[in-house]
C-alpha cells in the first residue's frame, strides 16, 4: 500500500466511523431526553450492532495497514495528518487488543446499565443498579487489562481521561487541596452563614427556560448549531462542531441549579463549536481532554458565572421575572448568596469551594473498587463514610449519595478527578487571559464575545492537536495548584469577611 | 449453503439491517423535532454512509445466496418464514437493480431536501426548494425505472405504497368519490354553513399539551412503549413496536387542528404498537400497507374522533379547561363544529366530506410530473388551478399551497392515494366491527380497550403476513366504495338537515 493509497483508505474510514459514532450518539441523546422507557432492549441491540460495525472497521486488515504505513512515513505528513496518525495508532493499538465479544457486551451493558440506573435513581432503589455497577466496574478493568496490561488498570483508567494521569499525581494534588481547602472551610464554618433561601423559593420552570435562553444569549452561541434539551442529569454531547447540545434539569425551587448547569455545559459546548475548521470529522476535532473540558467549563461555570460581575450583570434579569421572589435581595447579596459555602450532598450543586471533596470521594472510592478492597455493594456505606468524614455531612439515602451521578452507569469510570484538575486549571489560564483584557468589563458588556475569541485563539481552536499537558503549557506555562488555592483562598476571604 | 445456515445468515442479516434501520430512523425522527438547523450537511454524510451499508449488506453475495437457496424451498418453511422470504425475495430482486449510487444519492437528497422544505416552507419560497423537488421526482422515477422497468413508473410508485394499486384503479376509485361527493357539497353549500368560530379562538400550547395527554389516556396507549413530540408537519414512525413516536403541531388559534393530529398518528401507533409479537424484528413487523395504516389512522380520527359519541366524550375536559371559550357551546354544537364541511386550503385540516379533493389534487400532480407533462417549476400554479376547479377555492401563497405536506420532501412520491383509500375502508371495517360490539357505548365508556383489540385482532396482529388485499378481504370481503359514500351522505346529511 503507498501512502497515497493509505491517505484515501484513511479517508473512507473516518467517514464511515463518523456515520457510525454520529448515529451512537444520536441514539444515546435520544435516549436521554426522550425514548420510550419501553425502547432499552431494542436500543441496547441496535447500539451493540453498531459498537460491533465500529469494532470490525476499526480492527480491519486494511486499516491496520494504512496506519501502519502511514505511522511509518509520518515524518513525511504535515503536521495536522501526522497528529492523527498518532493518535489512531495509540488508539488502533489499543483497540485490537480488545476481544470483540467483550467490546460488545460492554457496549450493551453501558446501554443497560443507563437505563436501570434511571430507575435506581427514580426509586432510591440501590439493590437493582447494584449487579450492572459490578458489571460495569469489572468490565471496564478488563477491558484495561487488555489494552494498558503494563499498567495499574485505575491509572489506565485515569489516562483515558486525562493522558498522562496517575494516582500519584492524584494523590498529591488531592492532598495540596485538603491542605488548604479544609481549613479555609473551617474558617468559614466560624463565621455567620450566608442566609440563600430566596434562591429556593419557587421558580416556575417555564420562567426558568427563558432565563436559560438569556444565558445562552449572553454566552453568545451561535444558534444554528446548538439546541437545549432536558434531562434528569445534564450534560453535554457533540456529533459535528455544527451539532453540538447541551441539557439541563430544572428543579423549581433551586435557582442556582439549571443556572450553573446551563454555565456549566455551555462551557463545553463553546469548546466543541469552535475547534479548528480543518479538524473536523477527524479524530483531532473535538477537545482533547476531560480535564481540558472541564477546565473550560469550570471557568465559565466559576470564574465568569460565579463572579461578581457576572451576577451583577444577571440581577436586573431576575429582579424583573421574579419580583416577588428577589424582593427584598439586592446586588451584592444576590452575589454572596450564589456563593455561599457549605459542604452538602449533590457534586452538581456543590459550590466553588467545597467542589472538589466530592470529587475525591468518588476518587477514593473507583481506585478501592480497582483494587478489589470493595466490591458494588459496599458503595453506599463507603460513599456515607466517606461523605461523613470529608464534607461532615450525613447522606439520608442513596438517591442523594452513590446514585447521583450518571458516570458509573455509563462507564465513565476514572473521570471524575478531571472534574477537580479542571477547575484548579482555571485561574492559571485566567491568568493569562487578563493580560490582554479585562474579563469583568467584559461580563458586565452583556455579551462573552472577547472571552470567548480569547479562548477560541489559545485552547478551543488546537482541538486534539496537542496533548493535553503541552497545550495548557503552551498557555499558561507549568501547572501549579498554588494558583487554584490561592484563588478561593482570596475570593473567599473577601465574601466572609475573614 | 444449507437450508438451516441460510436461516442463521437471515437472522444475522435482520439483525444488522434493523440496527441499521433503527439508527436511521433514530435520526431523522431528531431531525424533525429537536435538531440545530446547521446539523442538516453532517446529517446527510452520515445518513448516506449508513444508507450504503444498509445498500452493501441487502445486495452482498451470501445474502443473495440465502435467500435465494430459501425461497426455492420456502414450501419447507413455516407460514410465517416463507411470508418472510417472499417479501424479502421481491425486495432483494429490486434492490439488487438499483445501482449504489444512485441509491446513496438519493439518501442524501432526501435529507438536504427535507431541511430545504423546511425552510421553503417558513419562507414562503417555492423557488429555494424548486430544483430539489425536482431531483426528488427525476431521481423517485429513475429508481422506478431500474426496480420495474416493465410497469409505468407512477404505476410503481404507488405499489410502493399499496401493492396492486394502478393508475386505473385510482382514476376509477376518484370518479365515483367525484360523482358522489361533489354533489353532496354542492347541496351542503346551499344550506346555511355551521359556525365554528368558537374553535377558532385562542388555545394556549400549554393546555393543549395537556388535552393531547388526555386523549392519549382515551386511545388506551401503553405509554411505556409511546412517546408524543413536536414538528411542523404531523407523524408516526417506530423503531420496533416497543417504540412507537407520534408527533403534531399545535395552532393556539385551532383547536380541533392538533386534536384530529393527534387522534389520527395514535391510530398509526396503535396498529404499530400491536402487531404480533413473533413479527417483531423481522420485516413482517409493522403494518402491512399505507392504505391499511391510514385505515386504521383515519378510522380513529374519523369513524371514532368524529362521532357524536367521542364528540360527546370530550366535551366536558374542553369545557373545564377552556371554559371561556366554551362558554355559549353545547354538545350538539360542538358535534356540529367538529363536522363543518366546507371546502378549504389545507389538507391535514380538511374536514372528512371534503378531504378526498385534496389528495386528488395531488394525485392528479404525481401523475403529471410522472408522465413529463409538467415539471417542478409548473407545480404552483397547477395546484392553485386545481384547487379552483375541485374544492373552488383560491390558494393565497404556496405555504397553504403546494409547501404544505412534507411528502414529496421526503420521497414519498406515490403515498397520497393511500390516504383516500384508507378513509373508504373504513365504513366496511366499522359494519364488521359493529356485528360484535357496540361502537358508540364503547366510545362512551371513555376507554377504547375493547375497540383496539377488536381491530387488533382483526388486523393489526397479523403485520405483513397477508397482502392488504387479502388482509382487508378477510376482514370484510370485497372493496366497495358505495359503503363509503354511503356512510358520507347518511353522517353529512344528518348534520346538515338535508
Amino acid at each position: 500500500m503507498t501512502r497515497e493509497e493509505a491517505l484515501l483508505k484513511l479517508e473512507e474510514f473516518e467517514k464511515v466511523s463518523n456515520a457510525l459514532g454520529h448515529a451512537m450518539g444520536i441514539m444515546y441523546y435520544d435516549a436521554a431526553t426522550v425514548a420510550p422507557k419501553g425502547s432499552a432492549q431494542g436500543r441496547a441491540e441496535t447500539l451493540g450492532q453498531l459498537a460491533g460495525m465500529m469494532y470490525e472497521l476499526e480492527t480491519s486488515p486494511e486499516h491496520e495497514e494504512s496506519i501502519e504505513v502511514l505511522f511509518k512515513e509520518k515524518e513525511e505528513l504535515s503536521f495536522v495528518e501526522r497528529r492523527k496518525i498518532e493518535e489512531m495508532h495509540e488508539g488502533f493499538e489499543k483497540m485490537k487488543k480488545i476481544p470483540k465479544e467483550l467490546f460488545t457486551s460492554y457496549q450493551m451493558l453501558s446501554s443497560e446499565s443507563d437505563a436501570v440506573w434511571h430507575e435506581a435513581k427514580e426509586k432510591n432503589d440501590f439493590a437493582m443498579f447494584e449487579p450492572y455497577l459490578q458489571k460495569m466496574f469489572d468490565m471496564t478493568k478488563e477491558i484495561y487489562s487488555y489494552t494498558d496490561p503494563e499498567k495499574d488498570p485505575y491509572d489506565a483508567a485515569l489516562n483515558s481521561y486525562e493522558k498522562g494521569l496517575t494516582k500519584e499525581r492524584c494523590d498529591e494534588f488531592f492532598k495540596a487541596l485538603r491542605e488548604k481547602i479544609v481549613p479555609l472551610i473551617r474558617r468559614i464554618q466560624e463565621k455567620e452563614q450566608i442566609d440563600d433561601s430566596v434562591l429556593h423559593l419557587n421558580y416556575p420552570k417555564a420562567q426558568q427556560e427563558e432565563f436559560s435562553e438569556y444565558l445562552i444569549d449572553i454566552m453568545d452561541i451561535n444558534r444554528d448549531n446548538f439546541i437545549i434539551g432536558e434531562t434528569e442529569h445534564p450534560f453535554t454531547t457533540n456529533f459535528t462542531k455544527k451539532d453540538v447540545r447541551i441539557t439541563t434539569h430544572y428543579h423549581e425551587n433551586a435557582l442556582a441549579s439549571s443556572l450553573y448547569s446551563v454555565v456549566h455545559e455551555c462551557g463545553h459546548a463553546l469548546y466543541e463549536l469552535h475547534t479548528g475548521d480543518e479538524l473536523m470529522n477527524t479524530c483531532l476535532g473535538g477537545g482533547v481532554s476531560m480535564a481540558i473540558h472541564e477546565s473550560q467549563s469550570r471557568f465559565y461555570e466559576n470564574i465568569i458565572g460565579r463572579s461578581e460581575a457576572f451576577t451583577n450583570l444577571i440581577y436586573p434579569f431576575l429582579k424583573e421575572k421574579f419580583s416577588e421572589q428577589f424582593k427584598d435581595v439586592d446586588e451584592k447579596s444576590f452575589y454572596k448568596m450564589i456563593n455561599r459555602a457549605e459542604p452538602s450532598l449533590i457534586r452538581t450543586e456543590a459550590d466553588e469551594l467545597t467542589y472538589s471533596l466530592h470529587v475525591m470521594v468518588r476518587y477514593e472510592l473507583e481506585k478501592a473498587m480497582f483494587k478489589g478492597e470493595i466490591t458494588a455493594k459496599d458503595l453506599p456505606e463507603m460513599w456515607k463514610k466517606l461523605y461523613k468524614e470529608y464534607l461532615g455531612v450525613d447522606v439520608p439515602d442513596d438517591k442523594q449519595g452513590v446514585l447521583q451521578d450518571s458516570h458509573w452507569s455509563n462507564g465513565n469510570i476514572g473521570y471524575f478527578p478531571s472534574y477537580a484538575l479542571g477547575s484548579a486549571y482555571g485561574p492559571q489560564i485566567l491568568l493569562e487571559m487578563e493580560m490582554e483584557l479585562n474579563l469583568a468589563e467584559e461580563i458586565a458588556s452583556g455579551k462573552l464575545t472577547k472571552g470567548n475569541a480569547w479562548l477560541e485563539e489559545h485552547i478551543w481552536k488546537f482541538g486534539c492537536l496537542y496533548t493535553p499537558t503541552e497545550l495548557f503549557e503552551k498557555v499558561c506555562g507549568k501547572f501549579d495548584p498554588t494558583y487554584y488555592t490561592d484563588y478561593l483562598e482570596k475570593k473567599f476571604s473577601e465574601i466572609y469577611g475573614l
